[in-house]
């Protein structure tokens, strides 16, 4: 097959080096960055090429370390059990935890970003994104699907994430369209069903990295900076105070053979 | 196999929730963590069960800045090339990426975070440290193993990271016994060798993590949080501007089969 | 969460040991496995809860080895990218090699078993078929989808493993409705969009899987043990004849750095 | 860096496809392979770049028969549990399920093959072999390390694999140096402790797939053949009667948080 000659470039804005410099993002890593910039910084600045306003980098924070560690879910025991077959190879446990970060854990703050960015409608007063978001919500019902963002397995009632990360948006003044647009797609979805669901913390995590700048495609992908922070967590404790071979033991004793074909 | 009671618990410091409260490292996930610590501050947090001092985070920052990207390497490439297969599971593509962190890239910083610590001798003084370090140098050179920490294939005479690192380190008050033995194993290593090799970035950031306090097994996992930064950076630009269909096309147009057998 | 006792249990037919026995499939393992049968008749069997007759065996090979490898693809190239750096955890190799099969590379023989599985109508005469496959079609082409199993970017005419696929299915009696309704598939998307596309390879083995009993659901998974075997061979070749480095160096030395915003 | 020009090339033996063709191995994909040839064929055939005699498919086979599954492993848990985050990218539960296939689990094979080659003398007969065997068993215990392939935690005086795949290596007539230097290991390994430790399925595996010509080093990767295999049907599984979430649930309800720092 020939390849479009025009498509046949290779270029990239992230990093290069040279036997004396190494430059990141167009700034001089050593003189520019290390020192100056936390990962933080780093991340949005290497995901949205603009460096953030002090009130986007402390939503970003607060969203990251909203989603860094959920307990014992099952991304990190897959992490804890691959430790315990391949201690040597830690980026393999880091790895396997990752995975289950899909559309039923963690993918939610993803795919809540996509929704409501595909819904927004260009103008943003309440009156419109109260439509939008009926709209948004009647499609989804229409197609037998649920709506993201919204609902918890545990925190049925309200979700306690989700009222911090609104007051900390309205604080710092980046209170933007898809964090008011999930709003009203909660609503939307109330009055639909006739049962209201909370906006869950992946929902408004996802709503508030949109609003702060990250493209809606790349938000499954941040979200799983700050589960590496917890999975490295929880790989240091499974180090100390093993649970992988008790957790395999008890599956196994626990297990029960249905009747043989 | 009857499994020993006393090991038989499964216990965890990380988290925790209830139906209206999340619990991260012990503080009230919405009300202690969420606006008040960065990402950095949380991983410092989770991986060692202290609050890093205003040094240490500096530091941590630096380090993980330092090696969030390193431009088009394999661990890039490998993601790049794995989003072409499956763009709709990014974590997979994440994931793949992570699993290049091994024996020959991004893992030496954990390699020498070790060495040093099983080399650090109790005294810390200069000439302590400096006869540690020749015992050190002479035990991998009898073993004919490279001394990690010490070398690089683009940055021959000086890696730009590593002076930045030590100048960091010293302005917060944290070089430690760690990034000093790491000094004395490179003088070590040029007069066992006769040939000087620079400290590289890899090395110096593992000296410095156990420096701050990260436990030396850890450090190879904590590499990873800024690694998870630079891939999903790469992701982002994959979905925009791709290279991974040119890698194919020119990799099986390069290709030279051999002589069949 | 209290969860409902009624799913709180723990069942698996696949395997289980005693001090002195190994079961699996509910056969003992050495005495009724080893020696008996192959690694595609254990692979049936643990799929599908039956063991295959000659003819599902032969057809279950010819799948597997038509898709077990296709030479320097993204994932062969990602398997190898992550040996560069970590050639210590092949395990991490090869799980690199995998993610890459989804919704652009060879995830398309589960897509189409999937998608024939739904069409499939209760009536397998032809005439009924064959107005399934127009519905079928006329659906996807509404929804401004891909009709899966058709087409292919380098065997544009026809894919050579296709006719060999029906060819064996005939002569081992197992051509089933899925294999009959994916030509006439192929005959509506022609008549629809006036531009007749082959049947590629991945969709034949998608629905050759399907007719010879595997789960629709489960093609995607059986395809990767194929793709395992590929890749271990390009891991073998790798350590001996090294191309990952070469790859690096290459894309660096191509890439253009964009104008740094 | 100026990369040397000798190594800079591309070369692979695997696979290659004009508009027309398919070549893997040298062969006519559809022609040749297809219908002809078994996956464990195949794989032997990519791995060593020889077609196996009958011997040999069959020690291969029963080889990758008794490694496919060993019950709710923490592989297959991991597996599972990655499942119950994303079931949509079956790609990802697999390669989760692959990582823990390390130096603890399944890895072991692949150690004890290249623990062997390294000790077999040139010379086969028993007395030679006896006296290499001492000698391997010696130096592992001189490093305070495990002698690879013996020993199980829940096979503690015979692991019933273990005789079933020297039968058949006898009956076919393949049982060569490998096998019987394990043995002689066993009885060097016993002389020496004063306990003698049955040799374990992984270990005469990983010696019996040398016999037969994989290369050592490859051994490890073979193994994951097998392994894809038993993960398929455990995902299979999870997707009918699901115990993700159990596994989930009753780790965060048996989890005891230590006193907080």
């Amino acid at each position: 097959m020939a390849p479009d000659p025009a498509n046949d470039r290779i270029t990239t804005w992230i990093g290069s080096s040279t036997s004396d410099t190494i430059t990141v993002a167009g700034r001089d890593l050593p003189g520019e960055l290390m020192g100056t910039v936390t990962l933080t910084d780093l991340a949005y600045l290497l995901v949205t090429r603009r460096e953030p306003t002090a009130g986007q980098r402390r939503l970003l924070d607060a969203v990251l370390v909203s989603l860094a560690d959920h307990g014992l879910t099952p991304s990190a025991l897959a992490a804890r059990l691959t430790y315990t077959g391949a201690p040597e190879a830690i980026q393999g446990a880091v790895a396997a935890g990752l995975l289950g970060a899909g559309s039923v854990l963690l993918g939610p703050a993803g795919d809540t970003a996509v929704f409501l960015a595909d819904a927004l409608p260009d103008d943003h007063a309440d009156e419109a994104l109260r439509g939008a978001a009926a709209e948004a919500v009647e499609g989804r019902r229409r197609q037998r699907l649920r709506v993201p963002g919204l609902g918890h397995p545990v925190h049925r009632v309200e979700d306690p994430r989700t009222p911090r990360l609104y007051a900390l948006a309205q604080e710092e003044g980046v209170l933007g369209p898809h964090l008011r647009l999930l709003r009203f797609v909660a609503d939307a979805q109330a009055d639909a069903s006739g049962r209201r669901l909370p906006i869950n913390g992946a929902g408004a995590a996802g709503a508030a990295l949109v609003d702060i700048g990250i493209p809606p495609m790349s938000v499954r992908g941040v979200v799983l900076i700050a589960r590496t922070a917890g999975l490295v967590a929880h790989l240091t404790e499974e180090a100390e105070t093993p649970m992988g071979m008790t957790l395999w033991h008890e599956a196994e004793r626990r297990a029960e053979p249905p009747a043989y074909g």
